[in-house]
């Protein structure tokens, strides 16, 4: 009995990495080989793959905005410039925010939108029968849900990043999308930026032979964009959840040149953080927090099915230029896009002064890069490149990402961004946590095709035939 | 009984996150709450902590040096430029390079060394009674082996990168040096770059705040080198051990920004790399190597008693400038040196031109960057900077490495790199190692000072009272 007892307990002491004994997750977890598994709930009866979603073509994709605060108005005023598109309502808390952006329609000769306001107002903009498209920019934690209830509404969902806060949500949208059969795009702009797509397009074409290790990130010191959240909503999400809780803008770019779920899959990932400091500084002077939760730095490595890591890094808190870092280095080549642009690749020779002067070698010719960019820019990018630079956003890249949404639906193709792509971007908050939390200890990602991220072949644009 | 059977099955598979089963390291080692745990060795009678190591003043330092293939020469060159030190014995397995350093020496007008060729010839070197110093250039698995028995035979060492390719190798070096009380310093020249110099200072002085997460690596395109390790070591080694076998170049300066076993340490890690690509089809080529070991790509992340991180990255086989990141970000400022060196620093604000615009966040002015890092230069170094810069070796901080030892051995100072250093920088080959072959999980990092790592304020140059 004595031995049950000390097997038992050594099998207590074991059987969790946790510190606290216990893998605090949002779906069932369990810790196997040293790894954190979480459980993939069963496809239920009905619901079937939305990989390749096609939908009935739209000629004129109507939609009903919903959070008009910090994101929404570039959104309403960008797509007053879509010609396939129509405003036709705008949903906020405020008032004032809806007034604005009826503003932004005056201004742009648009009719006026149908207007909602308050609480319960988005449900009933979700539920109105003359919207194809319910556009969500809002706090995070208010994604998912109204994701899912606008597909359940039988709309087809466009959602801020990231579209999913936990394991769980990512597999609501998943799940929702499946059954209902409408799309649940996240509104990853990074993808649509112009270094990202031709950078993307010559991966894709082996100028960097095969690329194996990605460095991607969000750091963007928002000092001064605290008090911008409503409610402190962002803060007060760091203040309670440690974790990368922002990482689509970096794994984005790079899962679309990896092929991720098509071809290769995110198998594992390791996260570590830095404690807090700036940010539990903040929390202090603003919200007189004393216990913040998120670290200053967070990194995570995640490897794929195919032996390639991806490396994300988080920091919203440092006094330093902006950077998505977004570097590749493959087998012929390198390309990097922060602070400065450049390239390596086969053909331009590393220049050397002598073998002792590691200091010397340099990055292709900056001529070269800029011819190499536009040559590899994509056909409907070059296209709508002066409107989008003209409309803005981010440089233009929010345009295009607005104008390939529309363009997609009208012509009932696939989306540059399914389902998955939201999951498995989102998913990353989730999982750093889990990690993190649990002494660094590695997690499996889920794979929410449920075994299918071997069928496409890569990632690409869809095109109508003209 | 089926129970109890069961509860051992369990337990078997959870004891270990090995695929495996087991873990092949070089001390006994075990996994503990998911995390490898590797036993610290008991402090033998008689041994004693050699933090802050002085001993007797050598007015003229006689040096031996051992290995005169690859790094040797010029090592040997430079110190017939130190006036304090004396070159009375030169070693190598072939004739041909103790005649190359010869000639060396007599251009120099120095006075011929005493010549040991062969096999065991280092053995004899090291037994000589006129030798203070003896310098190891060899390759990586002969260096603590020597170093071990130089100290034995009462001679300090200075022993190239990495000192020690094992934990159990970094112990007797520690073990060695605690016994003996002869110094071991590993030859990191990258701490004596001037950059590196200048920024440590700053940081010391609080100019980013406090600094929280560093990042380092040794990113260098070896495809034109492999040829010329004698029997093609380095291929060799590569092919045969996985994880970061060389991270000494990216850890040793933040370690001393970090003040490792001087107020803080690294207290665990997780690494993760790519499969080998470029390495393997090199092997394949160079010596028909069918199983490769060392990923492309490494990367390692440490995080340290004070909630600190420091990442380190490995790629000896991208086509890609040279890159050592040295990246440090503080609570109120950063500087980076690749693939530019700049710094933000508090005072210095950075320009934005429209809140909208991600890409115009600037690095302070390249004036700015000029001025404060000629004055944080260390004034050692200003006074030998001309020197340093015409012997050269790595744009002279190589020659500032070996002055700075003659100049502590000569005045009885603490070396600016102790043993704890060597094997702390060099035990990240085998936790790297060990984390990567076991799935990726957490490594606790050695305390080779056996908990007094909190005795030392920060890191120092030795100086003597003028």
């Amino acid at each position: 009995m004595k031995k049950i007892i000390a097997l038992v307990a050594v099998l207590a002491a074991l059987s969790s990495a946790s510190v606290s004994g216990k893998i605090k997750s949002s779906v069932p977890a369990k810790v196997k080989n040293g790894t954190i598994c979480l459980k993939t709930p069963a496809r239920e009866k009905g619901q079937t793959s939305a990989l390749q979603l096609r939908c009935e073509p739209i000629s004129k994709v109507r939609v009903g905005f919903i959070g008009l605060g910090m994101r929404g108005p570039g959104a309403v005023k960008r797509f007053s410039y879509i010609d396939d598109a129509q405003i036709v309502a705008l949903c906020d808390l405020k008032q004032e925010n809806v007034s604005k952006c009826q503003k932004i329609l005056s201004s742009r000769n648009c009719p006026e939108a149908r207007e909602y306001v308050g609480d319960d107002a988005w449900k009933r903009l979700c539920e109105s029968d003359d919207i194809d498209l319910v556009y969500i920019c809002t706090d995070w934690v208010n994604h998912t849900p109204m994701a899912v209830y606008a597909m359940n509404q039988g709309k087809h969902v466009a959602v801020e990043v990231p579209a999913a806060m936990s394991i769980a949500e990512c597999w609501d949208l998943v799940n929702t999308c499946e059954k209902t059969r409408r799309h649940c795009m996240m509104l990853e702009n990074c993808v649509y930026d112009f270094f990202e797509m031709s950078v993307l397009n010559m991966a894709q074409n082996g100028v960097f032979g095969e690329v194996y290790y990605g460095e991607g990130g969000y750091i963007h010191n928002l000092t001064t964009y605290w008090d911008k959240y409503y409610n402190n909503w962002r803060l007060a999400y760091n203040n309670a959840h440690r974790g990368d809780n922002y990482p689509t803008h970096g794994i984005g770019p790079l899962c679309q040149v990896f092929g991720i779920h098509r071809g290769d899959r995110m198998t594992r990932l390791v996260s570590m953080d830095t404690s807090p400091r700036v940010g539990a500084a903040c929390a202090k002077k603003i919200m007189g927090s004393d216990s913040y939760a998120e670290g200053d730095h967070t990194t995570t490595l995640i490897r794929t099915h195919k032996g390639k890591v991806i490396e994300i890094q988080h920091n919203v808190y440092a006094d330093r230029p902006y950077s998505r870092l977004y570097a590749l280095t493959g087998t012929e080549g390198y390309a990097v896009k922060y602070p400065e642009q450049n390239i390596s690749v086969k053909g331009e020779k590393l220049e050397r002064k002598a073998p002792d002067d590691l200091d010397v070698e340099k990055f292709a010719p900056k001529s070269f890069l800029k011819e190499v960019l536009a040559d590899y820019e994509p056909e409907f990018a070059r296209e709508i490149k002066d409107l989008a630079k003209k409309v803005g956003g981010h440089g233009g890249m929010d345009f295009i990402m607005d104008y390939r949404l529309v363009y997609c639906l009208k012509n009932g193709l696939p989306l540059d961004e399914d389902v998955y792509d939201a999951a498995e971007w989102s998913c990353l908050t989730e999982l750093s946590r889990l990690s993190i939390e649990n002494g660094n200890i590695p997690v499996e990602v889920p794979d929410f095709t449920r075994g299918e991220w071997n069928v496409i072949d890569g990632f690409s644009y869809a095109m109508a035939v003209k």
